[in-house]
């Protein structure tokens, strides 16, 4: 799409620092990092959410994220690494082509992904989970 | 692992509330939520971490939770969902059993995963993107 960012880095037209790249993926370093190392794995071809992907290419996304990590555990001293998808803009997707974040974790690098946890009543863990289940089965 | 809460629950010794199950993953949901519906995409097989599974496995996995996302956002009309893996201690994995985060997101849910981001000097951006992509070549 010619007013996508990320379509414009994938044909050349925005420059941008590339950790890999094959026949359908580049993976390039974000410029607003958590983490110095911080890279973005994005489908060549333009698909807006994740959810959208058909899942060959979803796994082959996997596999090239999956890769990067390792290869940040070994050149980068990575002592663990997060992978993230944001998802919709209220899931702060703020680029509207897919993409999967890998951030290189370090000791003591104050990142914080983690979040203060809800409660469920009674019961309604059970019917929560029956709703997701019953519209899963349909799909 | 006869020690591992997560293998326990796939072998039925511990319970849990299921979204979804097939040969080879489990999904339930969590017990400690960023969101009511958040669950876990778990490998029936033991592995300690993401970045250990084969590229198969691994890409089944996200098929899975795709198609987990795409029920929550059909069932409890989640705006967004976010999708992630803290792969070791540092990246805040608890428990030692590959596992997925399928988080629902809604608008003013309060949930915030973003970060501050670091800058780079000069030249660092374009030195870190060669040593990453050098280690993912020898891999």
């Amino acid at each position: 799409m010619a007013d996508c960012v990320f379509c414009q880095i994938v044909n050349g037209k925005i420059p941008a620092d590339k950790v890999f790249e094959n026949e359908l993926f580049i993976v390039i370093l974000d410029i607003h990092p958590a983490s110095k190392g911080h890279s973005l794995v994005i489908p060549k071809k333009h698909v807006d959410r994740i959810t959208d992907m058909d899942d060959q290419l979803l796994g082959e996304m996997a596999a090239v994220a999956k890769k990067v990590a390792n290869g940040m555990q070994k050149s980068l001293g990575a002592d663990g690494i997060n992978f993230m998808v944001n998802n919709g803009k209220v899931a702060g997707q703020l680029i509207d082509h897919a993409h999967m974040h890998v951030i290189p974790r370090f000791s003591a690098d104050k990142i914080d992904f983690g979040w203060n946890p809800h409660k469920y009543e009674a019961n309604e863990i059970k019917e929560l989970a029956e709703r997701i289940r019953n519209s899963i089965r349909i799909i």
